[in-house]
């Protein structure tokens, strides 16, 4: 029994706000709440980390205001580790009228049209605010598919953007200012490392280079020399397909330190935690458990399954028989089913919070199966129950 | 110490599936779930009762499905008392093209204009079907203002309806169907009573007759005369003045038996329960406290209080000080007010489980004021703290 089986590894994020036992999950919290579940529920399913959104606190209610409340952390309620991202990606895709240069991303607020230009260095004091343990930093975002010549301009930006936002962090550590004296978030295999040498905030910097290995490889290098308390593969759950994205990662995590947690951003299905978690990939966020709960999509033991079908009004056993939550506990597919074509909140948050153990199980189960060298096996099963043709839908 | 305090009472409503300590509040779950909250937080606030509403039931999901569930406690996961409403009010409220005569209501539902005739026995067959602890008899809404002869006709038909729920009932309870063999909802002041002959389902008379003293007096005589396990004033919170609705109450509770519960139907206000409970009714329910918060109206020891004003942008205390629900122990009013105008649902849940606590709090201070017989301070101060003028909002 180890903490490795193949290149999957488990072991111990450690932050200001505690230890994150990993390969983990983090549900997402975009405007400070995990929508339609409370902070309680999030511990009751087992989330040990949040992700929160910088774009959206920053333009509500404020990063300074929150910063006025003692940090994110007082602000919303939850006293274990979250993580911001940049608040690129955001100002990206919801900004109005934005466009990017050399300084950062200019955009329109989508709440009320003000102006704003989110630099390398903004991006960073926002979050230095919000006080989050983990931060990253802003990169630039490239769609897919893009040719070898965006790519690598996109990627060569981004390294500029991470050197800038790799300054201010360690200025703003110098002034002893909201991000404190020492990195925090090391990252060990097992056993349990005592959080000696913890402080304040961690950076994480960002592998970009799209679906082109070599510019990923070249971007991996880069990023790793420019010093960050760990490392995330950005740029991809953007259309491509899934085995180009498991191929990608599987070509980049080669390039980032053993000895550091390795963040998959904005990742995915079930079987892509299993996937990429057999590729070195220790920390995952994705809006998929939480946003198709309140879709009605619910993902259980035996595939994914769809409440609101009407092949369940009858139906009086749980959501999943072979899950434990509150949700199946209490409450049948024929409960839930009214809940949700009556429009009911409840819906939202019985689903949510049977979707969220799902993950966070996920998590537990693939910990669980480095450590019995299973994961082929449980790669192979999710594959089989996820597969379109089983699907329970 | 004793159970009473002028016409107020103290005392235990025995159900089949439990006691209810009186005065008590009825949070409303419409669809079979109180908007917002889980069966759990709805224990956690203390609530030993809920209503819910037979009209949505029955168009859905019906309740044949639910009595194939095993009735409305297993179906929605409550294992608490049940009362339900006749379906009465909603299908003049909510149907369309709706026309009353002496069958009963014809309505088309809102959902599918699917075409309905909603008996005194049709109610009574579909509240079985329920298993709900409490029915209510199918009555006549009148509206506000109303002449005395409109009153007198209307309360003259509710008469010849619920003689006919009754006569339905009784029926149904030979048959030995869901509704069992002996009476349940007995009521007795303090000290506890054991809950020797429940068996059953308990059905309810309904008094009627408007603003029209005389015509309440003779409703309250007539029903009481065709004996039902207990009686309720309905027809009231329906635009009148507050005043007119406190004399109205308090010249029909004397023609009320003693030892049986007394509830006033859809109200009211934090001080209309205080003011009902001092002319001696026992139970309530109403949409407010549930409704408001959705809406950001919070009820607190110091008046209501609406979340979304900018005032509270920065107020890092909690929603109420005095309030020891989750909600004022672990957030603050600026991030509640982040919640709600940020449209989160967590917003809506935060506020309904602070809105019902202060609403089952304030029955546990009438309670107590009882029993050592301050209603009267109690009265006062619920008065001063929601008067307009000292309103917090």
């Amino acid at each position: 029994m180890t903490g490795t089986d193949g290149r999957a590894r488990i072991g111990e994020m450690i932050t200001p706000h505690g230890l994150v036992q990993t390969p983990a999950f983090m549900p997402v919290g975009t405007q400070g709440a995990v929508k339609a579940v409370l902070p309680r529920d999030l511990i009751e399913v087992g989330a040990e980390i949040i992700l929160a959104n910088t774009y959206h606190l920053y333009l509500r209610p404020g990063d300074e205001r929150i910063a006025r409340h003692g940090g994110l952390h007082r602000f919303i309620g939850w006293d274990r580790p979250i993580l911001t991202d940049s608040g690129g990606y955001q100002a990206f895709s919801l900004g109005e009228r934005r466009t990017i240069d050399e300084r950062g991303i200019t955009f329109q607020s989508h709440l009320d049209g003000s102006a704003h230009l989110l630099t390398p260095e903004k991006a960073t004091d926002i979050q230095a605010n919000l006080g989050s343990d983990i931060a990253m930093v802003l990169d630039e975002c490239l769609g897919y598919p893009a040719t070898r010549d965006e790519a690598a301009a996109s990627m060569e930006r981004t390294l500029r953007w991470e050197a800038r936002c790799r300054q201010r962090f360690l200025a703003l550590r110098d002034e002893g200012g909201q991000a404190a004296s020492r990195p925090g978030c090391d990252h060990r295999a097992s056993p349990r490392r005592s959080p000696e040498g913890v402080g304040g905030q961690a950076q994480f910097g960002i592998v970009q280079g799209g679906t082109h290995i070599d510019i990923r490889v070249a971007s991996a290098q880069a990023t790793v020399e420019l010093g960050f308390e760990a490392y995330a593969v950005g740029g991809l759950s953007v259309g491509e397909p899934p085995d180009l994205m498991y191929e990608t990662v599987g070509e980049t995590t080669p390039f980032l330190p053993e000895d550091r947690p390795r963040y998959l951003m904005g990742t995915g299905t079930p079987v892509d935690l299993v996937e990429a978690v057999a590729l070195g990939v220790d920390l995952f966020d994705c809006v998929m458990p939480t946003r198709n709960a309140r879709n009605g999509q619910l993902f259980t033991s035996v595939g994914r399954l769809n409440i609101k079908n009407a092949r369940y009004s009858d139906d009086r056993g749980p959501a999943d028989p072979r899950c434990g939550c509150y949700t199946c506990r209490q409450f049948s597919r024929a409960y839930l089913r009214h809940l949700f074509v009556a429009g009911e909140i409840s819906a939202a948050a019985l689903n949510t919070l049977h979707n969220l153990t799902f993950y966070l199980d996920t998590m537990k189960r693939i910990r669980e199966a480095i450590m019995f060298s299973s994961l082929d096996q449980l790669k192979e099963d999710y594959r089989r129950v996820f597969s379109r043709r089983s699907a329970n839908s």
